[in-house]
């Protein structure tokens, strides 16, 4: 019996990395795990406290398919007070994770055969998904010499005007690279005067180190309406396994959504969005999981250098760190297994994020504890010097 | 800016339905539902208590990309306890409610532009899901001389071997209408003889008046391996805001499935996962809800034809009723909109299920309580004989 073309979707790496992983925990080694790019906390305490009210209280059945109208006026508010901006609720759509926004924005916004840009290194499900919708992914190939961003230059190479999305995370995964407010301002007017849709995939927002991250909603005058915002409650908001996103879309774009989250979801997870409107409530004890992260970051751009990798992308945000490995390796895949079998550290090599150049670099998640990042900084500057 | 030609995908109606109930009840009318196909009941009383037992002692971050082992190997229990059928637990893949599903096996099954045999009237998802994704959901029109199920010369009209997927439930939404045996063979055996894929819908099993409903898993001999079974813990599971879902795939599916389902889910929710491991110990409290279900049913069945609607497709299995209401309306959405009005009852109009035939029809849920039921046939008799 026949398969679909789909067969051929590469795997995300990151989550073979995770099975082999747990192999090596089911066989009694121990692993440090530097290779997912999730929180190593649960949910803050209040949410936890309001999942287990709703289970007392309520049947938890579908929602309506864009979210319950407690969460989305709760996410309006946050732009507010967090942004500055003002948005009216009925732009805000609940999804099953950013992993469901993307999925909608992409099949509302581009058809089959459409070209979206899309920064490589960057996350790989990206590539993946426009690829199983049909959609083309054009790569645009960016460096350290524009710290990982791209420039007019490189958006012209890829296409220009012939290109129909462009789709760019700040802070980025894996790189943690940040785009400018000028830098930012140059891309949304590129796109607005070339009716490109612009993609603003804003999930590591809340983490970063220095100056807050901007949203694309905030460029007023830069096409305030076009962009589509993306944004979850799996990072800053440490809920990972609830499964629970958000965007917000431009107004002409509501409906579509709706109808299409109403055939493909149904609705996001029940449980999952009432307790997530205590999540609001829960910042000092969020941005204690921030201070730790930049403890993490700090002993780990002071220590990974001394073990000789010294360069690295700029982490400005997110919890990742993108070193260039290839004084070590030629193939970062085959050089992150004989780590994890040497070392016990896990981390995710380069291809995930990048097919051409990644085998030359490992992404290290510090999201872990900081006496984990402690020990295999230790154990790495060991192996590397041997 | 453009949108996409998913801008044109119909509304998923019952959920528009949904929408008008909501308001008519802020504005403090009464509704009783029988518009929307959930069990009104919660999770059973030992979910809960896993659930909250979990977001006591768990992370609860991203799981394996098809599940946690538990609960595939708890699916793959049931089907020895309740079908007889033995299948290792590494072809069971959770997934994000039945709507995962869906998704993931058409895209790993099926290209853009394939033809895939859907029965009309049916889930109006499976059409819009399809088309959202380029693929070529071909009708399959049934009625009452079939009893709402398809035969070869159906088939046959709709393309035959020029089909590559069959999609059927049984129970069937929104007829209730399911397989005999002797039918079930007959369409297995007539896609296996032609590389039909055949997808097979079980997600009202266990929900039964009289026979219960077989799998596909069970014919063996009639491709045993090929056919994709899909399940969810929405229905007889009384798990629907959960969104929890699963598939029994043939082998060679499961690492594409398993790859796509990383880039598009990256898991299903981690607490629904966990806390449905409890549900298979749970089956006296959810039989309870199909005796339920089963004292509604013959209730409307008595009640309905008094008052008018004597024509409705065989509620086999399933919580609903199909019933044609020609004689009273041209326009069921119409009529639907008025009976909302004047008696507080929501159901949902035919159209949804079927946007050729479906004006004729009414589907009404009876998942609800009894009490609920008999007020509504006694609002309804009132309303019809005016």
């Amino acid at each position: 019996m026949k398969l679909a073309n789909t067969r051929d979707i590469p795997p995300f790496i990151v989550m073979e990395i995770m099975k082999e992983a747990a192999a090596r925990e089911a066989d009694g080694g121990d692993v440090l795990h530097m290779e997912v790019g999730q929180p190593s906390t649960s949910a803050p305490r209040a949410v936890i406290q309001a999942a287990k009210d709703a289970l007392d209280r309520e049947v938890l059945g579908y929602t309506l398919a864009l979210g319950i109208p407690e969460l989305r006026q709760a996410i309006a508010d946050y732009y507010v007070s967090d942004y500055g901006v003002k948005i009216p609720m009925e732009r805000v759509a609940i999804t099953t994770g950013s992993s469901g926004a993307f999925l909608l924005s992409f099949l509302a916004a581009f058809d089959a055969g459409d070209k979206v840009a899309i920064l490589r290194p960057g996350y790989p499900c990206y590539r993946n998904i426009l690829s199983a919708l049909g959609i083309d992914a054009v790569d645009v190939p960016v460096g350290p010499d524009s710290r990982f961003q791209p420039t007019i230059e490189h958006l012209e190479r890829a296409g220009g005007r012939q290109l129909d999305g462009l789709l760019i995370a700040s802070p980025a995964n894996p790189t943690g690279s940040m785009l400018r407010d000028d830098e930012f301002e140059m891309l949304l007017a590129y796109c607005r005067d070339r009716e490109i849709r612009y993609i603003s995939d804003e999930i590591y927002h809340g983490i970063t180190y220095g100056r807050r991250a901007r949203s694309a909603l905030e460029f007023a005058g830069a096409a305030a309406e076009d962009p589509i915002i993306i944004n979850s409650f799996s990072k800053y908001f440490s809920m990972t396994g609830w499964r629970l996103g958000w965007m917000v879309l431009p107004e002409d774009m509501v409906e579509p959504v709706e109808r299409l989250a109403q055939n493909m979801f149904i609705s996001a997870p029940s449980l999952s969005q009432t307790a997530a409107v205590a999540a609001f409530n829960c910042r000092d004890e969020l941005d204690q999981n921030v201070v730790r992260y930049s403890a993490n970051r700090e002993l780990l751009l002071e220590r990974l250098p001394a073990a000789g990798l010294n360069r690295m992308a700029p982490a400005d945000g997110a919890f990742y760190i993108y070193a260039d490995v290839r004084d070590f390796t030629n193939d970062s895949e085959v050089f992150a297994r004989e780590m994890m079998q040497a070392t016990g550290v896990a981390a995710t090599p380069g291809v995930d994020f990048d097919p051409v150049d990644g085998r030359a670099y490992l992404r290290f998640s510090f999201a872990g504890a900081t006496q984990d990042m402690a020990e295999a900084a230790n154990r790495l500057a060991n192996w590397l010097d041997e």
